[in-house]
């Protein structure tokens, strides 16, 4: 059974996010856009590339801190330092600086993760972006982005056809070959096939600018933050064949259940 | 032989670029991340999808306005209304939505392009991004970005080897299927590719983050800025052949003459 929260708990948690996310902004930006080292973490889906740097590290540092201080109770799941068990049942998952690639090319679509789950995946979850200056907030019956154009509601797309969809993912080959293969099938009846934005994609999705966010090989922390704001505006994530995806994998996040339904679809085979 | 300008003509013509931008972004904004209609423009180098909205047409004739009144001699050549004529010698090239595709998904990758040229090409340029609130500009002497995080000079990266380099281009597939090749040669001796930045991606080898753009089946209001821009910074932007850039067709963009040289000879094959 899912936990249940009291409202004053929600706000808690609520705020500890948004405390996470303010504590991580300033030690991602320290370095982004300067001659920063970086090193290879090895594997990944495309298998080429996946630098860590110093700045991963010191946001995931500086977001246990405040977790140490305000929820000593939680446990922690982050990408950088791995599991910490706790005893309240609730995890904050945690991902300081997804789309490290992104964020030493100086793009602006990496974002920090964090979200708060219980066993049965994401409550509430954030996608920050420090350079852009804009957050992206779902869950506990919120769904907002705060950005340099203020603060508006997300709410995902009206419903439309795959042939009207556009779609996001990051890479062009996503994953494996049959994977590959399957991403085709769904990319070639959309209208439109965009790459490389990384998570920002998902926020795209919540507010309401794409239809579908088609990925593969993932992590479970960098899918909880994702999967909590698109379904808090109103669409869908899921594993591609519709099982849960707070596990990582395979994500197929849509707009709606009717392409949701043709994606999944065609992902099959 | 190239126009000489003044320092007062250099100011007044940084002036009016600048006014240009200015013009623009509350126009683009207007539409952006709203429920804006779109329409086919036909045939472009990917053949699928080239939308143009009210909200490039709008801003386009918003930079118009502003020439009519303080450059009224100088020619126009502009994205979305042709080419008129003059009698300075100068030139101003206008695009008022480069990346419609990206700004239609919702990137703030997009960007407004204007530069001033003389009949050799671009003098100088600018790349404004509205949505973060991001201008790099480029040429009489100056290379600037002024953003989010204040102003900074603009300076290519260090020296370093295609293996260790990163490349920026639009679209996974570029152009034709021998430029496809062509730039797959290049692509796979680098360390890192990345899709999807549009004009962004000539500001981000600017700004010294990425080691080259590729692009091709260019226009010149697509070049003449980023031109502008990545020659202030210190790099090199030509025709894939090492010929002139500014008439448009395949880009080759280039921290150095070095790596410049390398990725030209494997893209001839």
């Amino acid at each position: 059974m899912r936990q249940t929260l009291t409202s004053e708990t929600q706000a808690e948690l609520i705020r500890t996010a948004h405390a996470l996310a303010d504590a991580a902004r300033p030690v991602t930006l320290r370095h982004f856009r300067t001659g920063i080292a970086s090193d290879d973490k090895g594997s990944n889906a495309g298998g080429r590339f996946d630098p860590v740097t110093e700045a991963d590290r010191a946001a995931e540092r500086s977001m246990r801190e405040v977790l140490a201080r305000e929820r000593p109770e939680d446990a922690i799941l982050g990408e950088e330092y791995g599991p910490k068990t706790g005893t309240s049942g609730l995890t904050w998952v945690l991902d300081p600086i997804d789309g490290t690639r992104g964020y030493i090319s100086g793009t602006p679509t990496w974002g920090v993760l964090i979200s708060v789950a219980d066993e049965w995946g994401p409550l509430f979850g954030l996608i920050d972006q420090p350079y852009i200056g804009e957050r992206f907030e779902g869950g506990f019956g919120r769904a907002f982005v705060q950005g340099p154009r203020g603060r508006s509601d997300l709410r995902v797309g009206p419903v439309r056809g795959l042939e009207e969809a556009t779609i996001l993912t990051t890479f062009p080959e996503i994953g494996t070959e049959a994977e590959r293969a399957a991403f085709r099938r769904v990319a070639d009846c959309a209208r439109l096939v965009r790459y490389g934005m990384d998570c920002y994609a998902y926020a795209l999705l919540a507010a309401g600018q794409v239809d579908l966010v088609i990925e593969a090989g993932l992590q479970p922390y960098d899918v909880q933050a994702p999967i909590a704001v698109v379904t808090a505006a109103g669409g869908l994530a899921t594993a591609w064949d519709g099982g849960p995806a707070h596990g990582g994998g395979r994500l197929l996040a849509a707009a709606n259940p009717a392409i949701h339904a043709a994606a999944m679809e065609l992902l099959a085979g």
